[in-house]
């Protein structure tokens, strides 16, 4: 007994636990893992599984399908496939808040589009406006600042914006079931991105906190920014130019420069995701690509081919081709919010 | 003792292992590391106890200076700071290698600049032609290819490259006291990245290896790349266009992009990183900025004002204002190459 724990000192505990984690992988590796249910939301059926299979082979040492560790490289899309991205993006109503908050320094505004459609909640005029309507307006609001002014113009939006329908704050609308899928991963060493359309910048304020992704694993579209010396004070200061769009065929390129390596797993829910869903899964190896599709009005929302905000239609026809998990929002997912 | 042996069945002390590196830090907290000395090519001295009074106090829980493990961000440049970057850049190297291997191709070139002046060696010209010059010569090697072919190339030149005067591969001539302290960073909580001016899928290939530094973490210049599939391969196509240069204003904007957080501490050697130290450094909070200043011919190179590569003019000004330590190599290193 004496010997025993002299032999399990202070110190020679912290030398062995520091040694085990390489040895045994992140919490505790699959032998613990496998006690419980780490994806409770999920009803059970073979979209279930096909995440748990996969993840079981790329784990299984010494099996035919193992990934080392650094090499587990999971993306996963945000808007509609984080969190609800209806009746339109967040960022697209934190843009047209915006609008409206300045709107008094710009009293032109109101005779000029695309801001008087905004003034007016005039969106077929807006839709008129096009892609060069909204990167007017997202210069006039997200650039001539600082990074730390924006970080905290999001931030406080945030704090305050409801959802229209569901009346909470939109960090509370993220998928329960998609929470848990991260979490899973992760704790099977698997690294967790996002590769999303959304401005780099407005989701890193806060996706370390609701989804546990710290900002240098955020992927994203930005705008340029310039390095000044204002007297002492090094800035970033954002310019009204774009400088990368992390949608579509951009994705992969997006999660090239970030990443630098391929993914194994991939996470959509549009046409947008297509091609990060094919640069991951068309490769060697065992890949995983999964598609959320929205088939529950009810809950949430049931949208598709038609959709103006995140149309699935190109990628729900390559599903199949590709043995892509399609999930059925509806049948598949026991609870939608955490809240519920 | 069968009581005691029971309790320690393989599941709970799995669970246990699985709980103890977020209570106690990688590699067992400070009480663990402080037995042996983790910087041993340093010379004890103001320099190094500059570096490990710093760890200590970000790391020490309950005290004034205490940074949370996700906010100790580390960046290093690599030209001159990790590894040689004289008598020129190592890519530099690459790329007069890649144009003497494409010349049989391109037979035009022999009397076309800035390609005659690589062919015949005559580096007068070659700097007479200048970054419009450089720029040529990079979109010629660097592009019109595939990630994976561009990374296939870089591996087999570097495989066979050696260093003129230390007839060594270039991998090898990397600094035994950086190595030591990118570890020793690593072991107390620091996420360690490189921001350098050199290209970032020139580095990716070796610097997980060398460095210890995924792909993930490594910030560099980059050229374009569009996403293409051919048939129904997913490829990354490299473009003959530059994306973004990241040196000197520029490092702040990619770490930035990259990690979306001011780093803790930047470690760099020539006036390319002063914008780098200044966005790190200039700012609440304890850290630590860091030059090495090549003083050792003898047993590596000794340059700084007037050097065309690495030239460290400004930033060696800045340094006693902003408080940076500035590593005298001659003194402060007791070996400079891991193999010495």
């Amino acid at each position: 007994m004496e010997r025993i724990q002299s032999g399990l000192n202070r110190r020679l505990l912290l030398s062995a636990f520091a040694a085990l984690p390489t040895l045994i992988g992140p919490l505790g590796g699959r032998s613990a893992r496998a006690q419980t249910d780490a994806l409770p939301s999920w009803n059970d059926g073979p979209v279930k599984t096909s995440i748990t299979s996969f993840v079981t082979r790329v784990t299984t040492q010494g099996g035919p399908d193992f990934v080392p560790m650094p090499e587990r490289i999971a993306t996963f899309d945000n808007d509609g496939t984080l969190w609800v991205e209806q009746p339109m993006y967040v960022q697209l109503a934190f843009t047209l808040d915006r609008v409206k908050a300045q709107a008094p320094s710009h009293p032109d505004w109101k005779d000029k589009q695309p801001f008087k459609a905004v003034l007016e909640g005039d969106f077929k005029a807006l839709a008129a406006a096009g892609e060069k309507g909204l990167v007017e307006l997202v210069a006039v609001t997200h650039a001539d600042m600082t990074t730390t002014e924006f970080t905290k113009l999001v931030t406080d939006w945030l704090a305050s914006a409801r959802d229209a329908r569901f009346k909470r704050p939109h960090t509370e609308l993220v998928y329960q079931p998609m929470l848990e899928l991260l979490a899973y991963l992760r704790a099977n060493g698997f690294k967790t991105f996002i590769a999303s359309g959304g401005g780099i910048e407005f989701m890193r304020p806060w996706t370390e906190r609701v989804y546990g992704v710290p900002p240098e694993q955020v992927v994203g579209s930005s705008i340029k920014t310039r390095f000044q010396m204002r007297d002492t004070v090094p800035t970033l200061f954002r310019l009204p130019e774009i400088n990368f769009i992390d949608d579509g065929p951009g994705k992969p390129v997006g999660i090239n420069e970030h990443i630098g390596r391929r993914p194994t797993a991939a996470f959509g829910n549009s046409d947008g995701d297509l091609q990060m869903l094919q640069w991951t899964t068309l490769s060697a190896g065992p890949r995983l690509g999964l598609i959320v599709h929205h088939t529950d009005a009810e809950r949430e929302y049931a949208y598709d081919r038609q959709a103006h905000f995140g149309k699935l239609d190109k990628a729900l026809d390559a599903a199949p081709v590709n043995k892509w998990t399609v999930v059925n929002m509806k049948n598949d997912w026991k609870k939608i919010f955490p809240f519920q």
